[in-house]
């Protein structure tokens, strides 16, 4: 079946040439590749650089960065010296449920490493978003979110101390936190706002992930407030673009 | 105030840096440029490239690349010659509203340009997702979407042509597609499922934006529904992720 201007409704990478048809020959070899993909399979080794560049006619040069554009797409990713056709991306909904609890209705198996706890006075950008008074103390959760032990994202969440006093002593840094929340202290989650946009990776995110420099991520902001509508914390959460989509269930807007 | 890492919640680029302190010579040009756009504040000039380099102790190319994570974050943009301080994202509500709404509600005036509307035999992919048989027509509407005169996406929607069958010549192109539903129509709609992810801007995608290429875009995925439950459209919506963040608020889960 034949579709307007190349564009097959089910393969969006074709119609990313423009109608006047010239293409840079980067992105003719990136057509090529994700046909091969398509072919191959999740999990299968790409052949070598060496034979793609032949095969395609183009420079070695020229076909690294189209398989640099897709492994920042998550199509492709590195496997020791190879290259290996990507899964999914994981599908995580946008919800008050924690990241926990998303990872694991993916069949997936969560995990989180901690990098640092500290404690400091607030600053007063900060105080109001958590309902204290600047220099009351906060603490600073940093910590690497895993799925089935790959690190996908980084999560620092900053909450008032008079909140959770033990944090440090009594808090097993890599389970839910808002599972303990619940339970230890009993808080549940109310409400919370959030705002979702593209950044690049800083060289230290990077270096905590394990993924290439610059790689477009997926930030998130939350503020959240407990059931009785007091703030209780704000998170900071960075995943990885190329391993993570967010889904959301739209209703009738009120009013 | 100091704080652990130099972790000051209000400046998180400066979390950039590693814990074993060696930064790569462009971002730490980065983070210097960054000091500067705060100082200067929005829509100011930019010193020129060659003043920069010297300031800050790097080569023309260092700088370079420091510039262009900068633009493509967002945080600055070229004007001209120059390259000038950008203003903040548009924070773009996650709701059944349309964008024409969502641009409005921020005081910028929402515009839409035609690229094409095609009507072709619907492919097995589409079909399920409209509630029509493989075969049956339905309208391919492909617009740029535009905020005070500025390209900032690309829209394609996908309608059974029994759904809106006279789109081609009793809809106004650079109208809200919405708003004629509604009351050209009486189409109302009910919910709808998003699925958010980034990806690169194709060559095709960037020429119509007029973004530089490979620039990180945020894509949503929508499949809508009326206010009877039936399926009404399938949205590829693709925003420019320097000029783009979206918000959305969420209540505790059912059940």
């Amino acid at each position: 079946m034949e579709y307007p201007y190349g564009q097959d409704p089910g393969a969006p990478i074709r119609s990313g040439v423009p109608e006047h048809g010239r293409i840079p020959k980067y992105y003719a070899a990136k057509v090529e590749i994700a046909a091969l993909i398509q072919e191959l399979g999740e999990g299968e080794l790409l052949p070598a650089e060496r034979d793609l560049a032949s095969r395609f006619e183009v420079s070695r040069e020229t076909l690294r960065q189209a398989l640099r554009e897709l492994i920042l797409e998550g199509r492709l990713r590195r496997l020791g010296r190879g290259t290996v056709v990507a899964g999914p991306k994981l599908a995580q909904p946008l919800s008050l449920a924690s990241y926990t609890e998303g990872v694991r209705d993916q069949g997936r198996t969560p995990g989180r490493h901690l990098v640092g706890l500290d404690r400091f006075p607030c600053p007063a950008a900060l105080a109001g978003d958590l309902g204290i008074e600047a220099g009351d103390p906060v603490w600073h959760m940093e910590r690497v979110l895993l799925a089935d032990d790959e690190r996908v994202g980084l999560e620092s969440t900053y909450v008032a101390v008079e909140r959770v006093p033990r944090l440090d002593t009594d808090f097993e840094p890599d389970s839910s936190f808002y599972a303990y929340l619940r339970r230890r202290l009993g808080i549940g989650f109310g409400d919370a706002d959030e705002r979702l946009e593209t950044v690049l990776a800083t060289p230290r995110e990077a270096l905590l992930i394990g993924t290439p420099g610059a790689l477009p991520m997926l930030l998130i902001h939350r503020l959240s407030r407990d059931t009785e509508g007091r703030p209780l914390e704000r998170v900071r959460s960075l995943y990885r673009g190329d391993r993570f989509s967010f889904t959301t269930h739209l209703g009738t807007p009120a009013g």
